[in-house]
């Protein structure tokens, strides 16, 4: 089952398949996921290797600079170059950059207990991640429409099964929606978007397909959206994490059930008298 | 909804949410995934931060190592001290190690076309992945019941979602199944267990409960295992990946249907006439 292209292009690709159903085997073919490993280098510094779905790269190294807090904004990239051969992403930025290894995905461990921001496990999140003060609210009905729009862009999902999917809404209606095999590269494809073509944020929520990691919700407070809802439950972590940067982290939304996990405020109904 | 332990100890812990249902709110609490930073050190050297379920840490630890290929066997370790409290793992090995930092997780570009290891992504991979030769052979019936076996042990997922599961078993039960919500943590758990206790993984195979991406596959091969099972998909690269590396990839087990998608010799009556 070799002597397939190796170089990815596409979302998913065709690849060769021996299935088994009810007794027999049939030799077809299925349609898979790509899996694409992207390095950036900022000024011939390898900075890291992110293994994605290839699609909106430009989007995806944006969004995952900022969110490392290496940019503020996409004016300060003098130059993008993608290789999709090598797999490599090639950024130049306008002023110099101090890499500092001992900084970028290092333990952060608090050194006194009880007073906030012990959540955090990596220094850099520790610094680039800002607590979110909008003041977007929603009914339930809004809640569960928010999903449902994610459900109707799922169609990558459908096709090859395991990707992610975040899409960015308002409560009345859907913005944009990416996918991703990576957790996070979805969240960073719509923030690097947003970044480039000045969206404001204000008023926005985010939807997300899988369970809501502490990484989710690090990435849904650097995007700075105030509420994120998903399908599946949220860490302990997540929840942590999600009351000290004021996010609304709502989950297990499923049929006319859902639950929020932090600041209910922004929900109407879901503060106790 | 602060104030709850920050320190994980347990697979789970219980948390308040306010629960939306058929047009009323709840206050009450549920059952949720902890998530837990783990930091390892090796001779003081910080190698690398896992978050992860925060069970059976030690074979985490051991099981880590082994396959960044910082030990080959649980001998050279003199000693492992697990914080709890902190989230640190420190290890010291009975001989000096040299950290050779341009080696982990930094890129690995294939210098020419068409021959074997070009798949890899990062240099230590290239290096521990290793082809696995093991001969075990699966009727389908056998496929069906590794997953099967994996279900009755998915405990944990039942109650709080959100985790991914491994098994190892040999075609006819299962010996060993660990849960983490790291979807490579649980193969980590289970190579850790198998070093310590020098379990022979000749004639086992592996259920997962998630996608085979490339990196569960590299797992697969770094354990030794020569057959993955799992419910949903491989990725693109974890096919191309299980050509090279001798691992036979099942995945899509749903109902009475599964699709082989690398070495089919190894399953009974999937290699076309």
């Amino acid at each position: 089952m070799s002597g397939q292209p190796r170089i990815a292009m596409s979302e998913k690709m065709r690849r060769p398949v021996a299935r088994y159903r009810d007794g027999a085997w049939v030799q077809t073919d299925d349609e898979i996921a790509t899996e694409y490993a992207l390095t950036i280098y900022v000024n011939d510094h390898e900075l890291a290797t992110i293994v994605c779905t290839p699609s909106y790269m430009e989007d995806l190294v944006y969004g995952f600079l900022a969110s490392e807090g290496i940019i503020q904004s996409v004016d300060q990239v003098e130059s993008l170059q993608l290789s999709r051969f090598l797999g490599t992403a090639r950024v130049r930025t306008k002023s110099a950059i101090t890499f500092n290894q001992a900084f970028y995905n290092k333990r952060y461990i608090a050194s006194c207990c009880g007073k906030g921001r012990q959540s955090f496990y990596f220094h850099n999140d520790a610094v680039t991640a800002k607590r979110v003060e909008d003041t977007v609210t929603l009914s339930p009905a809004e809640v569960f429409a928010a999903i449902d729009e994610l459900d109707r862009e799922a169609v990558l999902f459908q096709e090859t099964g395991g990707v992610h999917m975040a899409a960015l809404c308002t409560p009345q209606k859907l913005l944009l929606a990416r996918t991703d095999i990576g957790r996070h590269n979805a969240l960073d494809k719509i923030y690097g978007y947003c970044l480039q073509h000045g969206i404001s944020l204000q008023g926005t929520l985010i939807a997300f397909s899988g369970r809501i990691s502490s990484e989710v919700l690090l990435k849904v407070s650097k995007i700075g959206v105030g509420v994120v809802i998903a399908r599946s439950a949220p860490t302990a972590l997540a929840i942590d994490m999600a009351d000290e940067l004021g996010i609304t982290a709502i989950g297990f939304v499923r049929g006319r059930t859902f639950n929020v996990y932090s600041h209910p405020w922004r929900i109407e109904g879901a503060l106790p008298d």
